[in-house]
């Protein structure tokens, strides 16, 4: 079978345009109502898309007065989508920050055996500048140390993972034996942030791990990525930035020793569709004129480490003198460094930046027609720049609706994405290897 | 309308008896499969359950090779049992020891929402000794720090809840509003244990709060439930016990000027129900007989925070003197001290107590007919021992089913208990008010 798209929901308010909640496209359903989710989800498994993605920040967001916010919390989401759909993956983001890994490590098996081998766990360090605080910090804790404490973080929780060999169940009720002690060991681990005894108080997930998404793309956050991710979520406002991104990825994790087919990279979209060019592109304008000047600048702000935006002309063209170095920002430094680079390519007005960012917060936006959104999808995927889409509706679900309608029979009338499920797990619509476990290795069949 | 009774059903392995998973009437499936825990849940609700409930430790279990153990995390289960029952309340267990106070009132709130109204937390400090070292600690914290550490995390979990009035969102897409910041606030806590600035990241919950449970008896349990608790479970091996504990607790909640009704008393009851009083006998004797000796001195020993009493001949009478006092043990006091108020009653034997402790662990264990056991229900209830039970079948599925089938329609006849659910929340299910919002005052409607 010739190489397969990917494709991943990523579920966002109403909608990933910051005025996509004021747009008649847009549901109004309450952001607290599993209904909601549950027909997202159920929808893009009729499009047998890969799986859905719920991000997360430990802080109430920029500018909530004028966006909508305040949705339900990600890993319990995702267990009772577990019960609303099949065989679609479900992937939640949690922090490597601000939680305890053994409590992670927990819900996220959980949410594997709730799902039959359907959990995602997409990695963050949380950057909110709120989040410190609600977590009995004074203040953020910083980029580095962040990154320094998810190595670690991560290396607890799935040797926790493993600390159950996948045969430890004996559950002989004749002979009285539940558990082979055996086959269940501590993890004892005693590191620079965490000590950890283990083993974890239930089975090895049903993936080995749950798939690991990472979505980071600082210097920092690829390293990370290159060494554990094997699904990772980035942000690009042009085909070329997104293919050298790809290349460099692939080859750092194949310099660490890892196949490249086992890091599939899923860069952001954010396609607003019509029956015809100009109808998508009215779509977007109308979006545009719905925005709020104060939030652009309110989120641009902080993107930018709290730096002060308001004093400059909205109408003139910006200059990167007008912006920190994105190397000393202490938020998402990829995502300042993505802004940047527009600026000095492009030299919008604030104005231009501020609703280039507010259709999908520095993600690629396009605007045409499922013939024309196709086509970029085909040609990124055929030309080095992604394995697949981390598709962001404009608006939900009326753009959802329009890309499984619309652009998913494309896709599969070229042969490049699936009509039907072939696997039962993430892992298996990914195509990723099941891990092998640190501890036990796996005992021949008799 | 007479006061009515209320039942919640405690999920347990296959069964509280410590050998239910050897016995015929036990499930087969996996302690990991949603759909056991669906099935139960839903046979709960066919039988108008109040609530089903998870307890939770937050290490592997005592004599976990001989015991049926490794089941799924609460919070996730319950939030995927939203989805696969309409009406009962569900309740989960978290540790105010071991989570962030963010993180958990988040969840919480998540949940109480996913289920349109119908989340508890039982609130517990985590007393086995494995807890400690999974979150960074030499050994368990203990027990005078787990309560004072408790107060404040409720307090800063409700007050996290009420940092939303329960109109702040406006969501008027016309104006470009979504919420009214004024209806939104911190909570800036700095406390001994606990620093967390706020607000929450998701609207108040349906509930206002969902229902505070709470299952510790020891003094300082005691006074935490008095204070807080709106459903307690207890352990009580005799009706005097529990008649003293409920007069006790009553009074407790109304000298803190709380109205009684609003704290339902619920001790645990494990019923093992034959069609006659011989075959109810016949089958506790077969699920002893099947017990581990190895198994219950463990658990004993973990009682009593270590202490060893493989020593002890199995067959001689025990003396007080052979078992620590409870007010030293750093475990769960209350319950030790139940052990040895039967020790001092009673005189069993070593194996004696092991079978007594294998029904229910300390809880009130009866076998009996479906007329016996309605008439025990129906006697605590009207003569101040209970407001209701904390059923906990020795076999699961099987003896859940009975209890179902047989005694539920005994109580209902006797006008008892419910036929049909005639509220759609927990609160509406056990009577209790909802709370009113420490921050914000309910907006008149104009």
């Amino acid at each position: 079978m010739s190489r397969q798209l990917h494709l991943n929901l990523f579920i966002h308010g109403r909608g990933h345009h910051e005025a996509g909640w004021r747009h008649a496209g847009a549901t109004r359903q309450a952001l607290t109502d599993l209904d909601y989710f549950s027909a997202l989800a159920q929808r893009a498994e009729q499009g047998r898309f890969d799986s859905v993605f719920l991000a997360d920040a430990l802080a109430l967001g920029d500018g909530a007065a004028h966006v909508a916010t305040g949705a339900l919390e990600p890993i319990t989401t995702l267990a009772a989508l577990a019960q609303t759909t099949r065989h679609i993956g479900l992937i939640a983001t949690a922090s490597t920050t601000y939680t305890e890994p053994f409590n992670l490590a927990r819900q996220f098996a959980s949410l594997d055996h709730i799902t039959r081998g359907r959990a995602g766990w997409n990695i963050v360090t949380s950057w909110v500048r709120g989040a410190g605080p609600n977590f009995g910090h004074a203040h953020q804790i910083e980029h580095a140390e962040r990154y320094a404490r998810a190595h670690e973080f991560l290396d607890v929780v799935t040797g926790l993972w493993d600390s159950w060999a996948d045969d430890a169940i004996v559950d002989d009720a004749a002979g009285g034996r539940f558990l082979d002690p055996a086959r269940i060991r501590p993890v004892a681990h005693q590191g620079r942030f965490h000590s950890v005894a283990g083993p974890l108080n239930l089975p090895r997930p049903p993936q080995g791990w749950p798939v690991l998404v990472q979505a980071g793309s600082s210097p920092s956050g690829r390293q990370f990525a290159a060494r554990h991710a094997e699904a990772v979520f980035t942000a690009h406002l042009d085909k070329a930035s997104a293919a050298a991104f790809y290349a460099e990825l692939k080859g750092a994790a194949a310099a660490l020793g890892r196949a490249p087919a086992q890091i599939v990279i899923l860069p952001g979209l954010s396609a607003a569709i019509g029956a015809t060019e100009a109808q998508a592109r009215a779509l977007l304008e109308e979006l545009n004129a719905l925005t709020d000047v104060s939030v652009g600048l309110e989120r641009l702000s902080n993107r930018f480490g709290g730096h002060d935006f308001s004093h400059l002309d909205l109408d003139q063209p910006l200059s990167v003198d007008d912006f920190p170095d994105p190397a000393t920002v202490q938020a998402a430094q990829s995502r300042a460094a993505v802004i940047t680079g527009l600026v000095r390519r492009e030299r919008p007005t604030l104005r231009q930046l501020l609703h280039e960012l507010a259709g999908a917060r520095g993600h690629f936006t396009f605007a045409g027609t499922p013939e024309q959104v196709a086509d970029v999808i085909a040609d990124w995927f055929a030309t080095g720049a992604a394995d697949g889409f981390n598709l962001m509706p404009p608006v939900l679900p009326a753009q959802l609706d329009a890309f499984v309608e619309h652009v998913v029979p494309l896709l599969q009338r070229r042969g490049l994405f699936r009509t039907e499920y072939t696997a039962t797990t993430l892992r298996g619509h990914y195509g990723l290897a099941r891990p092998a476990n640190r501890f036990f290795a796996a005992r021949d069949a008799a």
